[in-house]
């Protein structure tokens, strides 16, 4: 600290992602909505969730953070202390980074992850017929938090749950390294819906992923707000952003293993457990999200039809 | 590539520097001002310039860029292409980044330096009393460019040198490797003038550097436009910023043998040189500036005096 740049002692395989969160773009900043602190977990957990849908260790961080005129130093401490309030629960050293001016508030985030070898990585496109698909957590809860925010449903029951998914995620890093370790086959986080996340994986795979949407684990909250915005209860689970749940494909032989090592995996955070809700085929490469007759939905362009 | 993380083999020590620049607060965008290539080069520039401080060698770049409404796919492609020619020129691989919305156009550098061991590399904190101090290069072109392009000296001689040198810096990584295997005590890079950098490296010493504004080495075209702006010809190799030069402190025993090494370290950029322009004394930590009559200019508060 204090020189031109961090200085770190390696291991052998360097995992790095960048994320950017941008005020009026991503988040709009005000106690309604997410307080300056929660900005600063949500940046760096969402650049974190990337490290752990690799299986990578978290090591360092890097925050870029731009204020507004007028922020205010008190608040500027804020957001940094949320970073770092989940920086040391996950183990995340913060040791660098910038303060500029800027029209709006917007954090840049860097995380670099660690691993022994290239081996214990796992990148999307490992999957082959014959896997289940499986996620972490659950999901659909930040995404009824978003539409919480946005007013859609004011008088919802469950309110708090999904608020707290949206304002304060947390990136399953433990977990991502357990399900690693177990030997998935390909592994992605669940940053923009699991619809368009699991089509990700599906097409760095070259195959097809059909999901059964009545199978899909929903948050704490998730299916009231659904009925309060006349959608079925899955929707917000499959199409909402920024659960940062895992999603994986593994062979069914290990289906045990995988769940026990999930289990095994859960921290202070309260942890994730494992749902399946799926199996790989062959066929055009991408999603299939089947509904509870077993029918497609889609398998492309969820979003618009919807 | 194409995973959720960039993933590379490491060396023994990783070095890294984020750095942020945003419109309207670090420069305009416009024809006259920089091109969007050119803001892709200088924020690169600005990151890679700290890995040159410390006598690492470039590794992988990050970039995070913030487009505003309306900026256009060609000009973020442009933006791209200029980021990627310096890469080209100075061994780095641009292997991640993110694009976002923003209220104005930002670039956000990540750039991870690797060495062999800790000793390869140099910080501020080294210099002793009886040291040489030497910089890199030339001062004062970057500081007079702006100056031209803020319409301060509008029929100024030399204009096109110092425009050249505000839009288009280059970081100086084969002299800083060069430096610290030279065995230099301690380097920084002059991004904030050298009044500036040279107080940082002596304080974070504890010595005092006393620099002789006569000895500066001024850019090309400097001269003329400090005539102009009615200022002595120092006033700009002194307070300019982003020159991208590296000042460092030697035992006066190794004069020749540093002289030789950034000779050595000139590439296909044009290289450096050496030039002398001070000594480190016990004393006040800090940088005394002496002007040709050899009286203190300031202790500290410079930049407020002229």
């Amino acid at each position: 600290m204090g020189d031109d740049a961090a200085v770190v002692r390696a291991r052998p395989i360097c995992v790095t992602s960048v994320d950017a969160m941008v005020e009026g773009v991503h988040f709009r900043l005000s106690e309604d909505w997410v307080t300056a602190g929660q900005v600063g977990r949500r940046s760096l957990a969402a650049a974190l969730s990337d490290l752990a849908a690799m299986g990578a260790e978290a090591g360092e961080a890097y925050l870029v953070v731009g204020l507004p005129a007028g922020f205010g130093e008190e608040r500027g401490l804020e957001l940094l202390r949320g970073a770092m309030s989940l920086a040391a629960q996950t183990g995340t050293a913060i040791v660098g980074g910038d303060v500029v001016s800027a029209p709006a508030l917007m954090v840049c985030v860097t995380v670099v992850g660690w691993a022994e070898s290239a081996d214990e990585l796992v990148g999307r496109d490992g999957a082959i017929p014959g896997d289940l698909v499986g996620v972490t957590g659950s999901l659909g809860g930040a995404g009824a938090g978003l539409a919480v925010l946005e007013g859609r449903v004011p008088a919802a029951p469950g309110r708090e749950a999904v608020l707290a998914r949206f304002r304060e995620p947390t990136p399953r890093l433990a977990e991502g390294r357990a399900l690693a370790a177990a030997g998935v086959h390909a592994l992605i986080d669940v940053s923009d819906g699991i619809a368009t996340d699991a089509r990700h994986l599906g097409r760095a795979s070259g195959v097809q992923l059909r999901v059964d949407l009545g199978a899909l684990p929903l948050g704490e909250g998730v299916s009231e707000v659904c009925a309060e915005l006349d959608m079925p209860a899955w929707k917000l689970a499959a199409d909402g952003g920024e659960d940062y749940e895992l999603c994986f494909c593994v062979a069914p032989s290990e289906r045990v293993h995988v769940e026990e090592a999930v289990n095994g995996a859960r921290g202070e955070a309260g942890g994730a457990g494992v749902t399946w809700i799926g199996r790989v085929v062959e066929g055009p490469p991408g999603v299939v999200l089947l509904d509870e007759r077993g029918q497609d939905l889609r398998i492309e362009g969820f979003e618009h039809l919807l």
